[in-house]
């Protein structure tokens, strides 16, 4: 059911075809090292550059074999003629496997990373944009302070900037590769033939690997795009939160056609940020059965294989859609700005209730005792009553306040004076 | 730190002296039931009743054995003399162990019950007392159709029902002791003494043990707790929705004195709720390490054994805390139907498109064009227009409404004719 | 990748195909049930029964209305013609979606229980086979008392009816279907109604829905298919212990042509039951996903659908291939105990070491001085030498033992004494 | 319970005290950077520098408060006199509770490290001593290759410097602090202040805040940490498996006095190490909740607290208990390496299958053939029969072996010749 959330080009890299390719682009860049370094004939490794497979073919070996890397070298090798009995020449099947793995993983890197680079020029440009929009900050779902909606946006913008770089962090050290044989020795091919094959593929030879790259690396990739679905579910609650038939302040874009619900054709749902909230609960499965597959046996046992043959394509496609997804949802991000300042006016004035209090304390009273009086007008405030007019009028707080006070307090001058620099800041982000 | 959200009668039962008077339990009735089988004198038995321990002295032996109940063991026969080499005389470790955490374990049985049928009264009492406050309905934190705050909390009453028929099926599972020795092949003890000892202690014997209980009972009952938690997050999260600043409909009660923010005295926050939908985050984390406690090497091996040192006092004290902090909230919850109606009034009409749909259908129209009718002129209604008047008016619907079909329709009747009936069932529940 | 792990009989209840062919069923048991109450024609209902539909027809409404089921309705109303306008009537999307979703899930129950009745009769008949098969029992991965081989395998054996009965309680709770309405208040159609098409479908009512069945309901049944992966996992890791070089007590049955290691010819690995090991990772990973569906928002969010579109079929699917495939381990299962006899001796007598103890403490001596002497002479034996031996001429020990008892005690015979009774109950298990 | 696990060091940095320690650290550097701004007297900056805490009164202040910041500065007022009212000058509580929670981690920073640093000595250490005791090497729990012990403790090694450096950028990236106010938008305190305060604290401002640091930061310690776990974890396994009764090349040192088992005075267990392994479950539940905590609403919520009340003392106390312990292990490891090569002649030599394999294909065999040979001649090793000898005598093989192939197979040369260059570059790292 995965299908649903495939996007073709990630989709692509993850099947069964993709990692045959994958190997076969390993098993042909070591034939040519080693035919380099001598250990096989020059015509061989030639040859061998024309190998294909088929994966009907390496099925119907494997029934056999019970092996699907051997079944696929022997399939290789029947494309390749005499000198097939070349190919993975002095490999031990996780030199060929482990290595593919990670060539393949990083074929991954530039969709995903297309998707957050598009994703993160959303969330500039919306912050760009609305910077300068007024609304209430609210923490516990309640009224805080002012802010501004391209403020909040910023805050996104920045946390997904580091989500992208834990996830360039755990590619980087993804980026290895081994050949040191059946239990990470060297017994058969030297060192040195790992590091000009790894070379090729673009990656680093692994500083002591057991007959497998150790599995930390493999689980931080995974963790990496599980906080990736963290962040972006965030941003999806906050999403949902705001398009709240009570909210009201932004909702997705709706197409033309667009159906809410089979019953209730009024309705127009955030569907796409409550999906997406669901694909980081996934996400969190899967890197935790990865955590999981970092306790091999020894110098390995096979209990990895099969939480990465369904996590690492699943994960991959689920958080590229995601991300995907939500740098469309931003994009087409209907923004209401007249319904967040009636919004604000529904707290009667409370959303500057702390500058209130640090201006009474300001004037000599005890944080206290200016507390309790803020707290008990603000509780007290009856329908329609602005809490601007009642400190002027209070007898408990007028003497604090001229008419000007009340103005500069409850202008938001305060709460936007900021904005303008992180303008400025934020347009010089890449 | 978990201090803070221990409850007194829960923390006790999960101190070190708890365990130790399990222990101590355990090893009492071993010892009075092997005296009855003839295996041990009658008198050491008797002796064996009058003894003690004391945690200092335990800890101390334990720096030289290395080996806990070797030293609560010694501990104990320091007090009873002579004949305190009859106690433990037969038993493995775990066979004291596990039969005495078992007993541990139900004795935090009715605390928690307790609790939690606090928590179901309060939800059936507000329940049945709300049952016909109309309020809006709400799909993907949209307003979908009207229901009632009563009918809301019945299904919060239910599922916690469910919550506590999942933990009392743990509990019961949860009860079996094992006397059968290091392997448990009875070796050493029959199994008429584990079932004679099993029987005084509450408990049934294990079916076919290893050296100790199998850990998917141990598992099962952590899930359980942490299901518990999910159903308390979820009306957590309904809480904190009922109460942002523009819902408003329901909020936690504020003791005199509180304080909301440091910054913002105004503040009047749902962190009761948000608190336990934390909770629920840690419940998850101890479900998740004891389901990986089951999968214990051969007869055993002891790595289930730091987890639940930890994971079984904690998650029971959250758990208890949790269940209890929720009754409270919800015997105080503040309730504001006025407001509720007035939110229903936010949506011109639309929480009746649905019965509008389905009018106009019995009218002949396709399903297809009655939804395209009415979803354009649900999204075309202007400020302060109601969708009922619309239908009487609009050259697309007028021939299929009459005024006695909008008040009809428009009247919420048909959304609280099963109140009645609902309440009635509730009634009759315990 | 989950199609390598998929078996076809489940597979088959998983695809897009079986989800819509539920749907469909639950949509033409409505209208039959409609139309005996008299809210929809006879000639409709019956016209329904006729309608069929067509995945890509779907997809491709699916592009316009960006909503499946709304989709899939107008898509079966195509091939129904004018009467099709009476599908789904009275239905929001959730009421056909959820009864939909419970009646797959039961579908999938025969096929999966099929499966577990498999693995369990494997167990018993190897348990009951080999329940005289004496071998080391071990604690902490060290050699602890004798035991048999049977006597292990029924321990699996009753755990799996544990995770049996777990499932089935899960899918009991789970027998439920909803029809009311958009919030659960049963606005359009009656209770009776739904009770009506519930027990055709062979389903409940649900007690109160939201729109929809409360997903602590699904998160039970993903959460005991994630304890059914605990179970096979302890199986699994038992049989890796057993298959090792050193200890060879039991191994895998390897097919002809079979493929150990594309480097070793010589392996011979565990790699089914490594294989086990992963999935049960993975479906640990599901059963969390699905833990954080249950706090869905309101009367619901729509978070838990991609969840359960990717975490249902995979988590079924993983767990009827890892019962199917370990059912066939445990038939296949080479048992070697002329090894495990040998494996034995490896402990010089030291396996007996609990009894030696008893029997001084029986003789008089405090289990301190006893423990202390038999660990002493224990730690001290050289190689080739028995503790049997030892203690016959040990000055410490010597005056305690005559060589009747040593042999007595040496015997296993009360390791064994257990074994038959157990073997007449397992023959009464079902 | 956690207290079992707690090294004084570490857990003096998690008490109640200690969080309100950071707090006041926190709180004075505030009022100092106030004063030079000019923001509050001088002389009120000074009075605050002598401020004080008693844990009591602020737990009796939050009676009333409900609050425990709130409490906390009233109390620390208390105890400053009249300019206690400039305590907490312009913050919101989060101001002070994020940032002093950054300091707090922080102070955590060296503990942990200097209990990962022993730990890497000890591997470095044992690794360089053991370069050349050869072992076998095994995957899937099978014999597979030569290897050395030394080879092995290399692969923890630096596995062990990833966790170290995963652990090292998660606390870069926690090393934040921010003063932005009730909703990060510097309303009260300029940013200036906010990077002043920050730089004496040793920390950065966080780039664009909510009410909080964004919980993504805490989310990569914590797992950072269930990191560092799973690596012990895996090291952990090893040595349980290295000490089983039937491998016994390796074993955890055991204390004088020290008990193995209450029943069987003989058994000497991996203890501590399984011991640790159940830690890293707890770990995971730990990041897992830190992970839930990311999503919070808007501009912040407060179901972060309970977990991070529970988690962070919990996490890090077990973290540097588990490190702490294994360093302590590997120190004390019992290695022993005439075991190992008598383990190693339990394969009759088929460890070296893999080079026999390549020989044959060197000397023109398909790899095909020389495979299936190969595997019949090993499995087919009568007891005691070398798989040297038959190579030189089957007709299958004796063409393509002379004496001297066999002898240099079968040495083990090849699989130590990198241990010297790798004994080389461990002893360069730090």
């Amino acid at each position: 059911m995965i299908d649903r959330y495939t996007r073709k080009e990630m989709g692509d890299l993850w099947t069964v075809e993709a990692r045959f390719e994958s190997l076969l682009a390993v098993e042909k860049t070591v034939a040519r090292v080693e035919a380099r370094h001598g250990l096989i004939p020059q015509q061989a490794a030639d040859d061998i550059q024309k190998g294909t497979f088929n994966v009907e073919r390496i099925l119907e070996i494997e029934q056999t074999t019970k092996h699907d890397i051997i079944a696929f070298v022997s399939c290789v090798a029947e494309t390749v003629g005499v000198n097939g009995r070349y190919i993975h020449y002095g490999l031990t099947s996780s030199d060929a496997l482990d290595t593919a793995l990670s060539v393949q993983i990083l074929r991954a890197k530039p969709v995903l990373m297309a998707s957050i680079d598009r994703l993160l020029a959303a969330l500039k440009k919306q912050a760009l944009e609305n910077m300068d929009v007024i609304c209430s900050g609210r923490t516990h779902g309640m009224h805080a302070e002012p802010t501004t909606f391209g403020y909040k946006l910023s805050g996104f913008y920045y946390e997904m900037r580091r989500h992208k770089e834990r996830i360039e962090n755990a590619f980087t050290q993804m980026a290895v590769g081994k050949l040191s044989g059946a239990v990470g020795t060297y017994s058969f091919l030297s060192p040195e033939i790992e590091r000009d094959v790894c070379k090729e593929l673009g990656l680093k030879p692994e500083s002591v690997a057991t007959q497998v790259v150790p599995r930390d690396r493999h689980a931080e990739v995974l963790t990496a795009l599980s906080f990736l679905g963290a962040g972006i579910e965030r941003l999806a609650v906050e999403i949902r939160h705001l398009q709240r038939t009570e909210v009201g302040e932004a909702r997705e874009g709706f197409t033309k056609g667009q159906k809410g619900s089979s019953a209730m054709p009024h309705k127009r749902n955030p569907i796409g940020s409550e999906n997406l909230t669901g694909c980081a609960r996934l996400l969190r499965g899967y890197a935790l059965a990865a955590m999981e597959n970092i306790a091999l046996w020894h110098e390995r046992d096979i209990s990895h294989s099969s939480v990465e043959r369904v996590a690492f394509p699943d994960a991959f496609i689920l958080a590229d859609y995601a991300t995907d997804r939500m740098a469309k949802i931003v994009e087409n991000l209907e923004i209401d700005s007249t319904r967040m300042k009636k919004n604000m006016e529904l707290s009667q004035g409370q959303l500057f209730s702390s500058h209130v209090l640090l201006h009474m304390v300001d004037k000599g009273l005890s944080r206290e005792e200016a507390y309790k009086i803020v707290q008990a007008l603000s509780h007290g405030l009856k329908e329609g009553e602005q809490l601007c007019d009642v400190l002027l009028t209070a007898k408990e707080t007028k003497e604090y306040f001229t008419s000007q006070d009340v103005t500069s307090i409850f202008s938001g001058e305060r709460h936007l004076k900021n904005s303008k620099k992180l303008k400025e800041t934020l347009r010089g982000e890449p």
